[in-house]
């Protein structure tokens, strides 16, 4: 609750620039005159979720309770055609985690937590010398003898910035570091978390490995603890004798002890509601958010805000007059562990057409920036929708629109994109952490969410054909 | 990492604050002038310890190696009589610790943590009605009949504060709230951590039940945790019919497992060193920290950071020639489970002459303001003191001087004190917690610690006998 107010000054708007947001919307109250008055419709969905159910990760029971509260809810909001739409995917849980260094020093216990997909240690655990790897890229340059047999640590530099771009860059070490090390014949991995906090809740997330490769246990380390670990790695080296090697007394050495299970095909799905529009020839917008979450915290930034977001926003668009076109929702499933959901929508719905999608999947905090991939045809269409997102603090980005995860199959079939891009700043503070609750969302920046996406659906549902095919 | 930098200023003195700070003390170089070329000797201690040894609860065999470590380390810096100074205590060793609210909602875990000196729920756990109280007032004034064999929660409303002064109000609640919980009857209480942050990381610490009362399980929850909680005690409350009671499928429910175990008598100790001084017939000055932590973080600023304080500023006034005084450096055991090491102490050399006892257990922030409790005799004493910090951004207070928990018997039977006073903002939200490690600690901070005990030490050890008898 520290980072409340920052925005505060933007939702008192104006007579004149709510005139700009609601541009091309609905008569009056507009859509977004509407979400100015009701202000906690956002914030309502995401205290209902994370307090109610919690945490939901993919295909497990507490998902499907997401999804039977997700259905009563969007049914009680009014919304039409709600249902769950089911798929099955290969499910991984979480057993016992523990982690400790064991020498050269006193034996420490380390703050750990396995990535989605890493092996079991087996239920008495390992112990082995640790290697240490500056970066992802380093330990892609080395040779496997010095990896074979050894507990591969990777750290890096990662620090926040506001469009999130680090993760690509240092999340390398989570997504294909432990195929890497697993191929050199490394006994295990840990990395430092793909995070930027300094709490010891280290950061889960996916990791896979190629076909063929023999998965090994995988797990990462809080930020306080890979500090730790590389300072008795620095000390450990500098202790050691010229042209020492594995075995010396001064090695350092990791106990590791990781129990998760892979439970075969389960069943998760996606839920889907719709504000119909009048116009039934018009191709519908569809918009999207991911209902499941990791395990560790109870998925308030990671995604229910999202869906709190884009459901508010939808509602209110409905509130104020029936849109030409259909506003399709999706609460995607098993988003984290793998887009499952988003690929079965599209394979169950790929062929529909499709005006424009849009997706909300990067916290709370504010919007700050809005991208266009859109046809020739929309370019009067772009200029409106920047012109009533201005108001409340969004510039026009300079990039095309990338989409998002869930949509992502249907952007990359040609479906046009609009990025409502939101402030990563605080983001890998918490993403996939125990810490991804909801007193780290700032009730003002929800807001702020909720209004630009109201005024941009308002604009967008009643957009032409000759705009959006 | 995220507050460095406030105080670089105050570390950049002029050649006349630099003079007012060495009023008194020895040749050129001074002792302060010492301090502010060797930057970095407290960080070093408190890296080392933090690193090389860890945690460090009191009587258990990580205590006892910090002692073995502390003993060299003290002997490298060249102080004289280094020592320990053994005795025996009760010891209570943490277990296995879990928590779930199990209804009317979804299942959902909480990050709990076991309370010194809780019994164990046994390997089973429990699973019982959560009554909630407001405050710890709420909890005393409550009926028997409203607690009796249910789990307890008390909730409380600390915010930071630069002085501390939160603790002693809202912390009743973990120092005695389970022993009035277990004279009600209660099955078990959980209480809101004893803390300012919003991270899933429970704050532990010791409690007490009186002769005569038979403990019962007892932890903290995080403040996202009992958030949770409080949430869905709301919501619970919200669902039942009126006259409910307990037992309705209404009811708020918790299942707690936790295994701690007494040890019985363990030895843990005091480590002591000293500046001897040149006049053997001057009563000495004691400055204290504490070397003993609780065991979930590393006890950086709990209280490493102390150890590293006193022990620098020691040292840079051994540096500037031989004090008159003679400089004693308490490094006690067990003081968080019960002050062991302070009373102890005070037990050996309780009745030897000290001309006044500082002590530094409150983080590595800057000091902020100076007490005294001296002699009428020191009344000039006290103006060169407050003119000698001044130059650091430190303000003269005008109530008496505390001491501290290690020396707090010997203030209490009559030595002089002097506080040196830490910022207190952010310790609440570290304090006993598995987030108290290395990296909270801000360097320039920490060195403007030292620099102050530098500039009081080194006018202290050479303060007359008409001043400090």
């Amino acid at each position: 609750m520290k980072n409340i107010g920052r925005t505060a000054r933007l939702l008192t708007l104006s007579a004149a620039a709510l005139a700009a947001a609601s541009a091309g919307a609905a008569p009056s109250p507009t859509a977004v005159e509407l979400a100015q008055q009701g202000k906690d419709l956002g914030w309502w969905i995401v205290e209902d979720l994370t307090t109610e159910i919690g945490p939901r990760q993919a295909a497990t029971e507490a998902e499907a309770a997401a999804r039977v509260w997700a259905v009563r809810r969007l049914n009680e909001m009014g919304f039409q055609n709600v249902r769950e739409e089911k798929f099955t995917m290969p499910t991984w849980v979480r057993g016992d985690e523990q982690a400790s260094l064991v020498g050269p020093f006193h034996p420490q216990k380390l703050a750990v937590t396995a990535l989605g997909n890493s092996a079991s240690t087996g239920p008495k655990g390992i112990e082995g010398e640790v290697v240490y790897f500056a970066s992802f890229d380093a330990l892609q340059a080395a040779p496997d003898t010095m990896v074979k047999g050894k507990i591969v640590f990777i750290d890096h530099q990662m620090a926040p910035t506001q469009d999130g771009s680090g993760y690509g860059t240092y999340g390398r070490g989570r997504f294909t570091g432990p195929n890497v090390a697993a191929k050199k014949g490394a006994m295990a991995i840990v990395i430092r978390s793909i995070g930027t906090d300094d709490h010891r809740n280290p950061h889960t997330g996916v990791t896979n490995f190629d076909a063929g490769v023999k998965p090994i246990p995988a797990a990462a380390l809080s930020n306080p603890d890979a500090d730790q670990l590389v300072r008795q790695w620095e000390r450990a080296q500098a202790m050691r004798p010229a042209g020492g090697h594995g075995g010396d007394p001064e090695t350092l050495r990791m106990k590791l002890l990781l129990t998760p299970r892979n439970l075969g095909q389960q069943t998760s799905g996606n839920v889907i509601a719709e504000v119909p529009g009048s116009d039934p020839a018009a191709s519908p917008i569809i918009i999207a958010c991911h209902l499941d979450s990791w395990d560790l915290g109870t998925g308030a930034i990671d995604d229910a805000a999202g869906c709190g977001i884009i459901t508010a926003a939808a509602k209110y668009v409905m509130m104020a007059g029936q849109p030409r076109r259909t506003i399709r929702i999706l609460w995607a499933g098993a988003e984290e562990v793998g887009v499952f959901g988003g690929k079965a929508y599209f394979d169950a719905h790929g062929k529909e057409k499709h005006a424009v999608a849009l997706e909300s999947d990067f916290g709370a905090d504010r919007v700050w920036r809005i991208d266009f991939k859109l046809p020739d045809s929309a370019k009067q269409l772009a200029d409106r929708l920047s012109a009533a997102v201005a108001p409340f603090g969004v510039v026009r980005g300079r990039q095309p629109a990338n989409g998002g995860a869930d949509i992502g199959a249907l952007v990359a079939a040609g479906v046009p994109a609009i990025d409502l891009a939101q402030d990563g700043t605080r983001y890998f503070d918490l993403h996939h952490t125990p810490d991804d609750t909801l007193d780290k969302i700032d009730p003002v920046q929800l807001r702020q969410n909720v209004m630009v996406w109201t005024a941009v659906l308002a604009i967008l549902a009643n957009s032409s054909d000759a705009e959006l095919p």
